[in-house]
């Protein structure tokens, strides 16, 4: 690896783990590259601000922090005596800083309305084979840990798996920027118990509690955070807006936008057409055009548009009825009778405003189970090393229903 | 004070405070006014995320903050014996919150080239007058403080002063949010050692080494981070790019923008015509609008325009030389030169690549000195009552120069 | 309640909270008798210093941080409308405050070798009583409480239950001090959603998830450092020091020691003969008096005692093989037959070197569950309100078995 | 180096810095020997205590603590090209963990009284010279450097100077525990603006503002903390307590202690006859030692020793009157009446009651200078580096006067 220039930015305050060092200066010009310096302007929990106002961090702080984490696994496992070569640590640098590169603007929103039937993930291969062909093949390695290829199991546990780096990151970072911070983890512990038995990752015996209060914690952070009513329901009204966007579009009804969010608008993205010039295009793509369009929309004359945009940048939100067991019909009826005697609209679009949803929230996977080594070759599920509570159960997947409708108009 | 409703959201997370809670109804409801909701999408620091990405908190988030310590403040000096009505209080609460309501987009920065001759103070003011129509005057009193028009001199220093409660929020805000932990101040024990005398604010005789340590800790701040370099480029570049803009809409020339940024870039705005209507629009004008419109502009026709958008959308800033001293014309013809052999430009135009400027601090103030109180009647400036560390020097003000050019075209 | 006279020291600084005020000068007093000021002289954690070097805290903070917990408790529910007259309070504010005070030196261990057949509750009761005399009667209404006698049956439960403030106070403080941070609870939250229903403690239905990480955060606490291997090992050490000086004690032998602690060797004392006087010698005994003997009975002529001393002063600690079924007889005669083959000793004094226990934790116990407030009237065992995680698992206890022996002499 | 045995213990817990590593075997096995393991029981801010309830850490915690900070700056150095041999670093880690090993019982009061005209620092010579017979030479480079005589200088100044591992270390544990959060000093920042030039220390130029930081925060930590007026009376009342038990043991009068305090209280130990003989006996005196003496001497028949000593048990203090000037004759005169009045003790015996006293701190000392790195070859003192501060004037001592006496008896 080449060495570094001293010109080059080399240490990055984070409020969380205080210093983040760029290992080298490849790594540094990927980060420079414009597709990485657009997750400045990609929030990493889009409007989760509207329940916990400190939470505006980014994409791009997440990436750096993992990368900071996998700078700490690699020397953990190292000092158990796991060989890693500089250019595998190096790979293994790459994939973590760029596993969700793909991610759109209020990254889950738009994967159902802006694009359809194309995975963050997807998108993400597409950026980091683009920038491997710019980089002239330095990222090959890290690419196939990232497609789950790689011969080292363990090295594709670290980039996904639910005791990743990325989980590591996310969960104490979130829970650090809401103010949850019960939700927060122990990532340096979990990583300093990690350990590589048979190239899979494993964690040692004495993590078990660890591990235990990881999940718990991470299922805190669902309920209270992820799922929180209040960001579900603004989720809810963006995909509204711009199912209504791509609607109007539809019909060659002029959207003030910026011309990279109309590409999106005015075309349907899928799988099959998301060609090298959609790539460029998505790479300038950010929050800021969805939310300056909404802002203009909020004056446009299409009523379900105009109304839908003022209700969500006045932060005047739907309520929210969320619930154990399936919405009833009459429950939902309700709602769309009052709606249509007070807003102009027909009744095939009354579902802009009255519409029911389902979440889902499941603990902990059984199939992908996290590993504890009890013994030099004994390594058995958390789920059952557990002694005594039964994380079994978490692994039934909870479901809850709502129902969303205006509080006023 | 009318009885809280109890449907209206109560409590607030904050990372660094815990917990704040919104203290009455009238407060609830001009929190939720349009107007003060748009501070969610004013960033605290603008650029200054470019230098340290942690830096993404909001002037929405900064307000409540010193909302929560006005409540301390309060808390404490009345069980020091001061009265305080809750009427008072509450005109306290609302004087701080809406203190910086006025700020525009990226803040200062649009002070100098969207709006010219007119404060964000002075804005502010005009919100909170609009504000007090609509809620049938009751913010008189908060304006009156707010305005420093107010009998009780401590509560309008509370508001406005060199130790006042915004500042003990956007310190430690900004010293959390940037990771720079040394800007880091005591917001608790400066309030603690709160008092008044002869209804002057004052600060308890063992709290002198506190108020030493404020001092430095903010200047610390304004030299490692609100005059950071790469943060002071990033504003003049921006300050570049609206004037260059505004420059184009004097002729007339297309610029795709939101409605809201086009008001301000093909009009005028200054004290004088700052209307009714002005402010509506103003309300409406935040960092979405800005950002949004440059991205846009990265593919605009007018080469300058473009090349400046391109370069801080992708982070590629003018390099600064900054010295005690100012810059020597030399310096600055020998960059000219280079510029105008490498960019198609006027030599008029050569001043938007190619400029100097310059910034002070003054680490503190003896013109409205921060007293400490000795004795029961003796009152003396936090400059003399010093032992020994010569705070006096620090009120000397510290200029730097600098002059910025492209690093690379 | 007479008013706070200024010269009595108000605020006191806890690296955890920030500032602990002291609501009056009765509480001042109480603080400032020899009783409570002998707990500044106890540590909270015992031999725990040896594994986390950082707990070193004592008793007395502990008891400074309940009383600042159970201040935000009252607050929070008298916020919420629960009445609580200011008597009342100051009386819960007491009895959390003194609920420690018999706590003997390194706690638990000289419960089994001191004294026996009373309890710190007990003692600390005594202590009550005694204080009240003293304080002509004003903690009445506090031991009313401490000893459950209260009607609204809520205060008891404040002072102790699952989910009492002495458990939000030390949880979190062994955490902080011994540097666990997993074990952290968030003890503001927990109280943030404490209520009363039916003269009962309550937690609000948001609550089950914060409710569910405290009681996983404490199970954690207890196999990761009230019961770590090398904790367990020094207190039976301690326990085999003191069983041995007794026994000494009991044939005359000479034993060098304070009189206060040689009080409690050279006599017998339980429940019965605890007089006034054996309380005025109670209240002088600390770990002072008992880590100063056993340095002097490194030199003692008793090898068993000697040998015991050294190997805690300067902790070579036996080695302990922990398992989840009981030692194996054959086990513990192999440790014997070698003890009695390096060590000058009888083969009935053996018990001193080589020895078996048994501990046991259940993370939660249903008899006097803590109750989830799903409605107005509706509550429910926080075992039966989770969703999902089988907390039922749970309130079977966990039982672990250990084997003690030298590691070398 | 010999490999690290696995069985050997290799992390540990510090609620500062998360996890302390250790970094080879030798470091562990004098980590084991009883001289280091004594400094569990002697606190690192002996009856500061009684003032800040939190400040319980020992001497054994903060050489931990240095030594992790040591590693750092090895690491940091070793990044900026600065060759360091694993011998040497290794040779710091020792020097920084046992610079302190000479520290008695209560520190600094006991130089005063217990032993004469031999400073800490030598104690702590002998020891490490005692340790490096044992360890069969491998401490002599550490040795070296603890005693300056290294030729490269700034090993010698990472060990001791005015921005030394140990400062670093000892005035963020301090503010840390004491819960004087405005003593925090940013040791990361510090330690990563680290640099060697021409073999000596130096700060890089953008650290001038956090070296000026933590001179205030320093200074603050010493008149708030270190020098705090309680904490001064608290050791004041100490070294009279202990002149009074040595004026006693000349007059062969029998006092209640260990055997290990009465060494020195019947022999006059001075430097010329600190044998390997005072040396054993040194390692085996603590805290322990001293404090359960005094609660004995409670009950001595010497009107002045058991007075003095209740006192200090029960935090019964002495008042203190600080000033900036010397004590009238005239003050002392009347404290001493009134004494004399009270209590049935001779005239020449009145200064154990009363007695008047000085201390100073000197902010910085320019004498052996803070360097700041402004070019490659240029160095200069913070004092004239620093643009604006005048530092200059921190150079002057501080002194301050005071008068102590007994509140009541």
């Amino acid at each position: 690896m080449k060495a570094f220039k001293t010109n080059k930015l080399k240490i990055l305050n984070d409020p969380i783990y205080g210093f983040i060092t760029i290992p080298n200066s490849l790594i540094f010009d990927i980060m420079e590259h414009p597709y990485f310096q657009r997750l400045r302007r990609v929030t990493q929990m889009g409007f989760s601000n509207l329940v916990y106002p400190g939470a505006n961090h980014t994409r791009f702080h997440h990436a750096l922090g993992c990368m900071y984490l996998m700078q700490k696994a690699v020397r953990v496992l190292r000092f158990k005596g796991i060989e890693i070569s500089d250019e595998e640590a190096n790979a293994l640098y790459i994939a973590i800083l760029l596993h969700d590169i793909g991610h759109g603007a209020f990254s889950h929103a738009l994967e159902h309305s802006i694009v359809s039937g194309i995975s963050h993930e997807e998108i993400s291969l597409k950026f980091m084979k683009k920038l491997n062909e710019e980089f002239r093949g330095k990222l090959s390695l890290a690419i196939e840990i990232f497609e789950g290829k790689h011969p080292r199991k363990f090295f594709c546990q670290l980039i996904s798996s639910q005791l990743d780096i990325d989980r590591l990151d996310y969960l104490k970072r979130d829970s650090f920027y809401t103010g949850v911070t019960e939700g927060n983890i122990s990532s340096d512990r979990l990583i300093a118990m990690m350990n590589v038995a048979h190239d899979e990752l494993v964690i040692e015996k004495k993590g078990i509690y660890s591990v235990e209060k990881f999940i718990i914690a991470r299922r805190l952070m669902y309920w209270q955070v992820y799922l929180h009513k209040t960001g579900l329901v603004a989720e809810n009204m963006l995909v509204k807006i711009l199912q209504r966007a791509k609607e109007l579009a539809q019909h060659k009804v002029e959207l003030p936008a910026t011309k990279t969010l109309q590409y999106f608008l005015y075309n349907q993205i899928s799988e099959e057409n998301f060609t090298d010039e959609t790539l460029e295009v998505f790479s300038k793509l950010d929050d800021y055009d969805v939310l300056s369009a909404i802002k203009e929309w909020t004056s446009h004359s299409d009523v379900i548009l105009s109304e839908l945009a003022k209700m969500i940048i006045n932060r005047n939100l739907f309520k929210i009825q969320l619930q154990d067991r399936p919405i009833l019909a009459s429950d939902i009826k309700e709602q769309e009778a009052k709606l249509l005697s007070k807003l102009p609209i027909k009744p095939n679009q009354v579902s802009y405003f009255v519409f029911v949803g389902k979440v889902q929230n499941q603990a902990y996977n059984s199939k992908n189970p996290i590993k504890i080594q009890l013994g030099e070759n004994e390594m058995v599920d958390i789920a059952s090393a557990s002694d005594q509570l039964n994380l079994q159960a978490l692994t039934k997947p909870v479901e809850k229903y709502y129902l969303c409708y205006p509080k006023k108009m």
